[in-house]
């Protein structure tokens, strides 16, 4: 017999790459965080002595979700502005609230809140863009989550910097120095968009990003608006602009990117660019509808987030997921788009490959880190199981995850998050909800 | 002190109408299975000697969902043909899959199982159209859950049913004459669709329900190619035929109408008619996505369904509230469309309303059946709480649903089912799922 770390059993194993391969009764090994191996759960059971054991009939097991989209910390304005467009929802929703009262102690619990959320919901790495980046890298580093974490940069005056300048100076030294080939933590510089970014700043982002070697996402035509917009202020669509400053190429993720025209996607496949589609988000602010089916067939690799819960609102990556896949098949008019096994890598290593991580991510393969969700199909509202990838993709609720694994640590187990406390988050919740419910009373009367 | 038989106390009371109303603090009374009072919890205290006290604090109680369209039995068949646009769908998926294994057992074995999966998602009424629709009523009363029956009309044998004549008959018998005046079932015909019933069956429809003040609801302009078929057939759109034959009146629920003329849609409109909108369904067969917004501008009342699982996947009225929500703002072009307030009531009051039940259900009002949901906001994902009905609309899971009342029986308390065994329900599925399997694999072979 042969000693592991811990021996998963599950009913179904779908390891995402080979793509369309479910494994019926087989084993993950894991040793020092990492997957050794995946073999049969009868020759598993014969072979290995672990030191933990987890059996799950009726579950299936799967990469963790890459959620390669959010702003954690918004977590705590969620639902403060619905059923508003974009710029409104910028201009009078968002941005006030965020000028009086973006802290480091509101990153703090914000993003913690929404770490527990993401773990709760099966996912295992978050793409963050959002102030107090050194925050977010140190709650993640805290609560043991895998986190990619964006410098925001944008021209105004916030709470964090003072301009756009100062955001770069300071993710390079609290996120990308201090960060440095940490297992957990990736680094990334994350300009706001076009609009809110000056081209003296572009440049100086793409001399640092190269020296640096840091991938760049920015919120790219999302709206026809702000197409429309940067037309009237600068004369150019904002995809050129990024591409006059050199910024369309493999290391750049393209979060929305919902209209595109048919040559700015054959330009995205030609560079390597990556889509970030958030659909929840591009529904609620009328954005649009991203054309996922054709992004693909061009060749982009296309990942999936949630953005912020100020405009989604949750961080519910399996939600995300199904309505990725139904939404897929209306905007082409093909119910044979974004079937179910394609949702499922989107929400995997589609995300990795998009945040750079495809080679330690994204799949069940042996030498990955041992990210992994587990989730119960033995519900009422996922049964019978025909096919375990199309309950996941089209029934399975976030209160199905019964497992999180990241980098084989056991961060939820019988859907109970082992080494956060719930409450306490719920308690800050309820204390920031108190302060900006008074701030708002202060103001309208 | 005044008895009575439950008083329920929870932190939000949202009784729909009036609309926009959120009530802080409040207690509903329940007496003989109806709502007799609405009060301010304190008030209530004082006055109150309940049999049965349920306090819910952090909870939000709601009406009852109301699921205006679907097929229950159909749960059986969930994740057995996905990815396939509605015409192969139903022709290569569904149809051959009824024809060898409907049967009474089977419906009554999905119904149960879909009941189940509606009450544990806040859903307390359900309008049904399958074979057997005897079985779906007697199964509702069985498991004491609201129900319109539908009796699905098609000109083609199936095994419950000779021809449309037949199903007419049978459906008059088995349903109407069987449950008149019932307090949980009321009765209506189904015809499939235009393509399915002929103009001589219509005709027999047309006199039929007049003369049993039957409602009608039939599957309309759910697809293009629906339309596209009617006019090569019969030189006709759907509507029209309908129209003609009289059916296009106040009795006349239309399900899916996404693709409707400006003409149609106020003819619609003056007719009274109502639109039952299926908006995963319809994402998930690429039929297209409904005008909500419009119809509603027209002043049509526009209900929700769920429609089947075998096209869905699932029964969760939560979800599918959150989705119109969303889809409506990229429909119309309009993030202010179908703000969270009128996404509830869709799912609730336009329920009633669509099924001829408004005087009983669909809010929280006095002298209505007690049909109510609580759903329970201290979860993660929907924390912090600034407006409850957004919480509801755009955050809630149907596992936060903690307790459903139907005509004041308890039937889920924190959660679980109180009348059902799951365990039962979950066996019976599993057996189906050996025998389609099987029957699947030797077909194949």
């Amino acid at each position: 017999m042969q000693h592991c770390d811990t021996l998963i059993l599950a009913d179904w194993c779908v390891p995402v790459e080979p793509h369309d391969l479910v494994l019926t009764e087989h084993a993950v090994v894991v040793n020092d965080g990492r997957i050794t191996e995946i073999l049969p759960a009868a020759d598993a059971r014969d072979r290995y002595e672990p030191s933990t054991l987890i059996e799950r009939p009726g579950h299936v097991l799967i990469p963790g979700l890459v959620n390669a989209h959010t702003h954690a910390a918004m977590t705590l304005f969620r639902g403060l502005a619905d059923d508003m467009p974009l710029e409104r929802w910028l201009r009078e929703g968002i941005w006030p609230v965020e000028t009086r009262w973006v802290s480091a102690e509101m990153v703090r619990d914000g993003t913690r809140l929404a770490i527990a959320e993401m773990l709760r919901s099966g996912c295992t790495c978050f793409s963050d863009q959002y102030f107090y980046p050194g925050i977010v890298a140190e709650s993640a580093v805290e609560m043991q989550m895998r986190a990619m974490v964006g410098t925001p940069i944008i021209e105004f005056t916030t709470p964090w910097a003072e301009n756009a300048a100062d955001c770069m100076r300071k993710g390079a030294e609290e996120v990308h120095d201090r960060y440095a080939n940490h297992a957990l933590i990736s680094s990334c510089f994350a300009p706001h968009s076009t609009g809110t970014v000056s081209d003296e700043s572009f440049h100086e982002l793409r001399v640092l990003a190269d020296q640096l070697d840091s991938p760049v996402q920015i919120h790219l035509h999302e709206t026809a608006q702000e197409i429309a917009d940067a037309i009237k202020e600068t004369g150019k669509r904002p995809f050129d602009r990024l591409r006059e400053h050199g910024l369309v190429n493999s290391s750049l993720l393209a979060v929305h990117a919902v209209h595109l025209t048919a040559d700015e996607i054959s330009q995205f496949a030609d560079a390597g660019v990556s889509v970030a589609h958030c659909p929840r988000s591009n529904l609620k602010l009328a954005s649009g509808i991203a054309e996922v089916a054709t992004l693909q067939k061009a060749g982009i690799n296309v990942a999936l987030g949630t953005d912020g819960a100020a405009s989604n609102n949750v961080l519910d990556m399996l939600g995300e997921m199904r309505t990725a896949a139904l939404l897929a098949k209306a905007r082409a008019n093909d119910a044979s788009a974004l079937p179910a096994a394609d949702a499922l890598r989107m929400a995997t290593l589609n995300g990795a490959i998009a945040l750079g991580l495809a080679d330690s991510i994204g799949s069940i393969e042996p030498g990955k880190w041992a990210d992994l969700t587990c989730i119960d199909l033995r519900h009422i509202n996922s049964q019978p199981v025909y096919d375990p990838v199309s309950q996941v993709v089209y029934t399975a609720d976030a209160n199905q995850v019964s497992d999180v694994w990241v980098a084989g640590r056991h961060q939820v187990e019988d859907g109970n998050l082992t080494r956060i406390d719930e409450n306490e988050l719920l308690q800050r919740a309820s204390e920031w909800r108190s302060r900006l419910h008074n701030g708002k009373e202060t103001k309208t009367t």
